[in-house]
């Protein structure tokens, strides 16, 4: 939608890969809608995804023993974080919407977007105790999980062997994006493109495509367990 | 158990903190009983939590496009993986039990965890396709995840903000451990140390060391659906 900022948190090392092709139809197709997109490409920026001392600038609140969360936390507030988490903090502030584009790894993000996720979404800047889950600080905006998977979609039902692909996103959609606050589209997964003809990829890019020219009408999930586990 | 070897995968900044303590006790425990312990202590190492192409030495398999998973899987088989990965996989494969120390980051292990996962756990070393859940290649061997949470137990509960534990615990212990073939043991989770006394922390450290002396007659958990969602 015209207007709308979006900031697409990629996470492929090869500019040739079917998860680039999922990010280059979006930015593609957001950009003809009107929208600002601002692409963080964690691998070709060699985003950093420890969390260590170096993350925080200056003096630490307590050095006798260091604790990544407080000091993340007391360095937001006086401005003393790392410059590429504040730099990444800002495209998430400025954000209507942010997607995640990444291969399953494990049932979850690569540690180069989990590192993201660890760094740059610290106390005060996305949550607060209390303010997490509905009024969590990135109250207001949408998230959006597009994944591939390795194994085939009936791996990933209640009967297959890895269970109903809900149960997975239980971490990240819930247990991060509605922590901090945000809103939750439904998840894109584009099942086994290795094992896929270039034909059914194609399908599955066009199926992108076609799906965010009516995004901004989604309504998002119930972020509840319900959802995930049919409960 | 006197002869077994366990490895223990720790993922905490600070020598002080309760993290460490509960691996310290581990480790003197264990040795105590005769077992030969190995600490992979990820942040004193620096360890690479990125999957790129630096972890192939030498050519590539498919250069024209890289594809991370099947360039590890091509580089285990002519033992051209880096060697910080070699490394690991060569404890893994001598330990009889490993144990994952870490804090809660985000329902899920500290980026630099994950990124152990991500590299140390390729295909053709610890599961094949075929050859992965019950045929993972790491089966006979023992895993056990010894974590602690920023959020207090009564959140950790069907009826809390968080919901069930075991809900995050899914993609961990089903989807990369027994994935790979490992026996799970039951975790053990102290929860909110911070917000805990000083002898409330004392206490949940000797419950640990307690548990230790007994764990070599556990019987592992059922790694299934019903475990975790009740289903």
């Amino acid at each position: 939608m015209a207007g709308k900022k979006v900031l697409i948190v990629y996470a492929h090392q090869e500019p040739k890969s079917f998860n680039a092709a999922l990010k280059d139809t979006a930015v593609q197709e957001l950009s003809v809608q009107g929208c600002a997109v601002t692409v963080s490409d964690l691998y070709a920026m060699g985003f950093e995804p420890r969390a260590t001392r170096s993350d925080i600038t200056g003096a630490l609140s307590s050095p006798e023993s260091f604790n990544y969360g407080v000091e993340a936390h007391e360095a937001f507030k006086r401005r003393a974080l790392a410059s590429d988490i504040l730099a990444e903090q800002r495209k998430v502030q400025e954000a209507d919407l942010v997607i995640f584009q990444f291969p399953l790894y494990w049932f979850s993000v690569p540690a180069i977007m989990k590192g993201w996720m660890d760094r740059v979404l610290c106390q005060g800047f996305a949550f607060d105790i209390p303010g997490f889950y509905d009024s969590g600080f990135l109250k207001g905006k949408l998230a959006l999980l597009s994944l591939t998977t390795g194994g085939v979609a009936s791996m990933y039902t209640k009967a297959g062997d890895s269970g109903d692909f809900r149960y997975f996103l239980w971490p990240l959609q819930h247990g991060t994006l509605h922590f901090c606050g945000f809103k939750v589209l439904a998840p894109q997964i584009s099942f086994a493109p290795e094992y896929s003809s270039e034909e059914e990829r194609k399908s599955m890019v066009a199926s992108w495509t076609q799906r965010l020219k009516s995004l901004w009408t989604e309504e998002p999930i119930q972020c509840s367990p319900s959802w995930y586990f049919g409960q």
